[in-house]
């Protein structure tokens, strides 16, 4: 292998396929990054198992190719020193697993390993994909997927289910505790009913790749999902199982709906959390008549009263327990200035959203304190 | 205690006094800042025993001083709650060991600590302190504390040594390993000569409440030290036991003088060192007819050769070896373009210094690598 690239480009190639290093170093070669050197441009490639990224360096962008040919090399090292030399043309060359990064001031001599050792991962596409915003995918994920779990004991729960159906994508994600669902409009009709679980994980990788701007093609096969855009593909593997049937879990029916800002309701839960035992974050709030009362008395530290002014569908009242942690992190997932919190009992899982849009829903079940 | 204060004038005073605050736990008194209300104002003082911070808030600056009192509250829950409180008064009152605060929406209840039981620091003056710019202060702990020891083993080395005689003032920190010296001259004239050793961790602690504009006053006593600027004292512990001499482990002659710019020096040991044992992190410098060269090999990773154009003073050579973490903590030291090392051989300690600015010194002792 022998070229000559600009430095910026090959940077920004590499940052994109280094999120898939493994840092965990099981296998030696999964800690480089295999460069593939073709007549029609430099593919990069970097896995740690759970994710495969590659990306593609059109000829157009590289200044020179010299020879083409395969190596992997280690992926700390060439970021770094990539990174950091000052020079806006790189040569990189190899002579057997030996690659040299010359500057005109400097030389890098680093040990590679064959490219033949780095695991054959099919990337192969399907002929149709389906084709959503990125920015829709964004919002997915940072919607839904810290609801997930993040305990092995249930594997599944630690993934993002997602269906299709007809033209409506669903995502949802529940740790058991608490459940986030968001629905949207695809573009393309889905012919095959699709229901999938992501490791959130893998989504939270990708979702740092992603621009708001562009297209995104998911394309799906059994065990596992490639994405495709711009010159990246990322794969990841699906989770196996049953997820949870949420369908019985949305109350359908409840006994108070209060309205309020959403800013001031989180507000006082932040600081009414303050003074919370900080393992199980356990917070009260009161709906009196004109009221939304939040509570917090633990012994030793103390207690603390805040309250703001909502409206009420009728003149129930209400007290319940919750985690706060739990609820701030349900409403950060919220754009808009209202939401509507629907209400049943002290035991029933209550419905946190916004009041004019039924896209997202946040489910949480209360803590019984008594 | 009983009082109205303006939730700015508070946080500002509390985030000086937080820097203290033991987060150990091991003394629980000492977990809390003493609010000590007083007709001329609110005294605030908090100590992890190794340093103690006092500021003051006079009264003009206090909405309301309805009673007099004093009490101990917990530092982590008061900074929150007072951070987070978005209304602009807040009126805190003690009733026995139980503290109030309240603003318009929301109540707080915390419990106090008998303010007895917080230690007696007795912060008493001196008639005639030093008196210096808070500038030449954070200058000083900026060039030096980063070669002082982070070991207990020889505990002395882990602060820095201050020395004043007549109408200058010293500076040195050392790890035996390498040296920082800065010296600087100042306004007030010194009646005796003053040798202490202050720890780095007070010093560093100090040095992010200083500001550039303002004076400050170094009040020394035997085994303490107070430093008194705007309405905050600040006291540390001085450490026992003798510094080590330096006046002769400066070389007075060399073999050999340098002169480089100093970024890219920086900046090409900073990719050499990319390759270097993580642990050891030393690289080799040689200096041949025009050029300086930093190599590093590193078995399994590989081997790098950086060089820049450099000016000598006479045709001499050298080649030696040091821990590139250490020369580049020490030219980081630097503000200046250019910089002088001044070298003799591959075993004695070379020195590094601005060209045109002497009353910075910092010497690194090579490593010898066969």
């Amino acid at each position: 292998m022998n070229l000559k690239i600009k430095k910026d480009v090959l940077l920004t190639n590499l940052n994109f396929v280094a999120k898939a290093v493994s840092t965990k170093n099981v296998i030696p070669v999964l800690a480089g990054i295999k460069f593939t050197l073709e007549k029609t441009g430099l593919y990069l490639e970097a896995s740690d198992e759970s994710i495969v990224i590659k990306t593609f360096i059109e000829k157009e962008n590289i200044s020179e190719i010299r020879e083409e040919g395969s190596i992997v090399i280690p992926g700390r090292y060439i970021l770094d020193i990539v990174r950091k030399i000052p020079h806006e043309i790189i040569n990189i060359e190899t002579d057997g697993l030996k690659i040299l990064i010359t500057t005109p001031s400097s030389e890098y001599n680093l040990n590679g390993i064959e490219a033949s050792e780095f695991p054959d991962y099919n990337l192969d596409l399907v002929k149709k994909p389906i084709v959503i915003d990125q920015k829709n995918l964004i919002d997915i994920i940072n919607q839904t997927s810290f609801a997930a779990s993040t305990q092995e004991s249930r594997p599944i729960l630690t993934g993002i289910n997602i269906k299709f159906s007809e033209d409506t994508l669903e995502a949802v994600a529940t740790d058991s505790y608490r459940l986030a669902i968001k629905k949207l409009k695809v573009d393309s009709k889905i012919e095959d009913n699709i229901d999938i679980v992501i490791p959130k994980s893998s989504l939270m990788e990708l979702s740092k790749l992603l621009e708001e701007e562009n297209k995104i093609e998911l394309h799906i096969f059994n065990n596992k999902i490639i994405f495709k855009f711009d010159n990246v593909l990322f794969q990841s593997r699906l989770l196996n199982g049953t997820f949870p049937n949420i369908n019985t879990l949305i109350p359908t029916d409840y006994t108070l709906e209060v309205t309020t800002d959403l800013n001031n309701l989180y507000n006082i839960i932040d600081r009414t959390s303050l003074l919370s035992d900080t393992d199980k974050n356990i917070i009260q709030m009161e709906i009196t008549d004109n009221e939304l009362i939040t509570t917090c008395d633990t012994l030793q530290v103390g207690k603390v009263e805040e309250r703001i002014i909502v409206e009420k569908n009728n003149n129930n009242n209400l007290k319940i327990s919750f985690n706060a942690k739990f609820m701030m992190e349900a409403l950060k997932s919220f754009d808009g200035k209202k939401i509507n919190l629907l209400l049943t009992n002290e035991t029933k899982q209550f419905v946190i959203k916004d009041v004019e849009d039924n896209s997202l829903i946040q489910l949480i079940v209360p803590v019984r304190t008594y």
